[in-house]
């Protein structure tokens, strides 16, 4: 050892970043490179549309170009209400070409909860898809009474012929007319800023504005081709909303392998089977219901080549696993939230585990695994204490992760964003156990939550209206398990003693009217309720009931 | 358009990076996941000698505490001298582990320039494999000369047995038990901190030093993935030396991926098709000789699986890849240099070129392609101007390059970093074209530089080793191509009117005594050297001559 006194590292001399050899990561670069190497390659194809990646680019740019002349740029927010189409897809990178960030909204809510997420989020621009005029109408003329103004862009989608009336001042198309096709991207400056915003409806009832970044939505797309082996060319189906953590990514990570993207407006049996066969599609991902929806349909193919279909958050019955394997699936388990941008976790496979009988590997399957190779911390523990909690396969904790893929932060709400983070790590509210094997595996849902059709039910959410009813006098919402949609909400209502006779259809007209539909309660139950000494509704035996229903 | 006052926007607040969303990009990350994930699978093989993840992990952790133990800590440089054995691996992540900073020294190299590396690196710890113990108890000496010390330990290979004395205070298995198996990482604090160190001979004949930092080592790690199409669990033949760019990265890239090393001491035919058939390897990479070396083998075997190879730099000839594919090799092509961590382009395979004739598909093949992925700027421009030459196939231009996996820069000199950085881009200092559809295709190194057998060889260095040489006026050494070595140093001199008669191979003997076996001269041509005007060696004449020869 040299006995030199302490001078500072050489290393910190002389070798700062410069322009040559740093650049924000963004997943903007993957389709610069796409564009340039694979310009002929299909980057989308929709109905009887389609584009190669050089008319791709060539479409986002004047997507972000004609963005810029209406005044967007670094930090504002540009909403877009679409399904699974092209001014989707592009709005991916058009509008984070000009620094501005991305809000894809949850086509099935209702308007007051777009107003309020328009509001919140300050969207300056909205994208809006012809089907959905009427849900847009009404929640823009609520945020004009609150004094906001939205520029408004209608999209009329050829592979749509439903009613709905333009509400904007343009076209989509006309609008990218607009633009410049040489257009230079302005975003980001530090791969520290926004790219996305997407509102969770958390277990408290208040949606919760998830901030993405750059880095994160660039370390994540590549994460998750190494969490399924993608390789070059990928063709992927749009069976997953990308309002849902921006298609948890995808949209991004296509271009990163110069994949092409199978649009798709509806999830349906047949338009699915159609397009894996016609366009020999290779991935897709969808919640439970999607691969509930394929097992049951009638007419099952059976496909010549693998299929890869990812699937998040609950554990498909080994039934529903071998059916789909049957049809030539191959089934990959994740599990994320919308904090992490999507998927972090993933059921890693073992080739070994090849071997299992068929119901063992389900159970093996069942599990959401380990962290993703660009989520550096994953764990489940104490959220009290912050001990690790033993890997036995029975001591409940949290999940918690840490690392670039998980969220900036909720917009304009820092309290939210500190419990969120406390510790260090991001608590997700979600109870885990841990296999001997360091797989961990979900016992429950962060406790209130309910998840139908692949959607985020607030319980409170709905407890709120259902007390807006004149005849309530306590009501608590929980899961109840379904076939169909995976859960479903069950109401417990307390009838007020002065309340006439009311039934449990008036009761779901009542929250039809004022809630969107996937989180109008499908069950309602009239009677006391059971609650703890100091007057908590005892949450965990309604449950059970809702289960034995 | 809202006509707001402008107010800073909402995504600049309360977003801040925090432990819960932010950790340093470092490759460190990837071996922690895979000992987690697949602590049963093999880490690396080496002869009878294997390690599974989690023994690998172990062992990294040692050395990273018993070189802390030894005072090793951020900014310091730790040096060695081995050929690809596990110690070699190992120290790709025990070094980084403690902060510390890893030079690997090229096996090839003299005492007296692995002296100057030894100075110049301020290296504080060498692990040294008792095959090089001659040529690095020369160096250690000419250290001690100077006045430095450096703590040596011995690796003694139970796959070695020649000769070769220890030289130091410590053997590395025992140094490995004086570690502690659970020791946390320390590094890196900032993902910009440096990881290596690695020395190239430019073409001025100064060994520069060439600074990686973690960032850069993560983001190239995945590209590797990208650019080779890996998946799960590759098996990976070392025939490309480690103290290359750090092996291309991928003693990293595989930890991504939880592949398998086998470790290979010495580039053998026999050895490679073992090891391939054995331990079913998967990929492997190699500089042209190695391809070369292969299919000039006797015995060639008929592989029954597809073995990727990956080849950098000047461009295998279409009956080197037609042999190659018929053993079972798949060859890809790519393209770096020590400032880009390894390979930084590929020739990124359109699967419609397969359907092309042999020769037009090697004519493909033998471009050097489109930037990686993790790659943000790749260009051929003139250097005075910097305006891109027209993908016309012709014009030719310098290759520059900008992005994540682009170097630090030179240490200790900032006036080098300055010059290869200056206007935004890394200047790579190779010639080439561009190709209509954007591909590029080097046309000529660097001016001066030879490449013999993978290793760069400094035309100013062999010449002014001849310049000491007494009888010799004038000397200029070009590239002379080779059918082994791809090219070899050729000599042309004039000599001194008073000089007695000189032969051929006293001059080559005498460069013998003086530089490492792979600069010497193959050939040495006496006669006038050709000058400009100015009086510059037209050494564009010479190289013309030599190519004749």
């Amino acid at each position: 050892m040299t006995t030199e006194p302490i001078s500072p590292s050489p290393y910190s001399r002389d070798l700062d970043p410069v322009a040559a050899n740093y650049a924000p990561l963004t997943p903007l670069s993957f389709l610069t490179r796409a564009a340039s190497v694979y310009p002929q390659r299909l980057a989308w194809i929709h109905g009887e549309r389609q584009a190669t990646y050089a008319q791709f680019a060539a479409r986002c740019r004047r997507l972000a170009s004609a963005l810029a002349r209406h005044g967007i740029g670094a930090g504002d927010t540009v909403a877009i209400m679409a399904s699974n189409i092209p001014a989707m897809l592009e709005s991916h990178y058009g509008v984070p070409m000009t620094g501005a960030v991305l809000n894809a909204l949850n086509i099935r809510l209702d308007s007051a909860s777009l107003a309020f997420m328009l509001e919140h989020g300050e969207a300056k621009v909205l994208l809006t898809d012809r089907e959905f005029a009427p849900v847009i109408e009404a929640a823009l003329t609520l945020l004009k009474q609150n004094g906001r103004s939205v520029f408004v862009i209608d999209i009329d989608d050829p592979e749509y012929d439903g009613p709905g009336n333009r509400l904007g001042e343009i076209e989509y198309e006309s609008f990218l007319e607009t633009g410049d096709p040489e257009y230079v991207s302005r975003g980001p400056v530090h791969e520290w800023d926004a790219i996305a915003l997407n509102y969770t409806s958390g277990t408290t009832g208040n949606p919760k504005a998830v901030v993405y970044h750059h880095r994160g939505a660039y370390l994540l797309a590549m994460g998750n081709l190494l969490a399924w082996n993608m390789t070059a060319a990928p063709v992927y189906l749009w069976t997953l909303p990308m309002f849902h953590c921006n298609g948890w990514c995808f949209p991004w990570t296509l271009s990163a392998v110069g994949g092409t993207h199978v649009c798709l407006r509806r999830v349906e049996a047949t338009a699915i089977f159609r397009a894996i066969t016609r366009h020999r599609v290779t991935h897709l991902c969808g919640a439970p219901i999607v691969l509930s929806l394929l097992v049951n349909a009638p007419d099952r193919p059976r496909f010549e080549h693998t299929v890869e279909i990812m699937t998040a958050a609950s554990a498909p019955p080994s039934s529903v696993i071998a059916a789909m394997e049957e049809m030539g699936f191959h089934v990959t388990h994740v599990y994320g939230l919308t904090e992490v941008y999507g998927p972090a976790t993933v059921c890693d496979w073992h080739p070994e585990w090849n071997l299992l009988p068929a119901a063992e590997r389900a159970k093996k399957k069942a599990r959401q695994g380990v962290n993703y190779a660009v989520l550096e911390g994953l764990m489940v523990a104490d959220p009290e204490t912050m001990q690790p909690c033993p890997a036995d396969g029975t001591t409940l904790g949290e999940v918690m992760m840490r690392g670039n893929i998980v969220m900036k932060g909720y917009l304009k709400n820092p309290q939210a964003t500190e419990e969120a983070f406390r510790d260090g790590w991001f608590h997700t509210g979600d109870l885990a156990v841990v296999h001997p094997d360091g797989y961990i595996e979900l016992k429950d849902r962060s406790k209130d939550i309910i998840i139908s059709g692949g959607e985020n039910v607030s319980t409170i959410e709905v407890e709120d209206v259902l007390y807006r009813h004149p005849a309530v006098l306590d009501a608590a919402v929980v899961a109840r398990p379904d076939e169909k949609w995976g859960e479903t909400a069950c109401a417990f209502i307390c009838l007020k003693p002065t309340a006439g006779a009311t039934t449990s259809d008036e009761v779901i007209a009542f929250c039809r009217q004022n809630m969107a539909g996937f989180k109008v309660p499908k069950t309602v139950v009239f009677g006391e309720l059971p609650r703890t000494s100091t007057g908590k509704i005892q949450k965990h035996l309604l449950r059970e009931r809702a289960r034995q229903l």
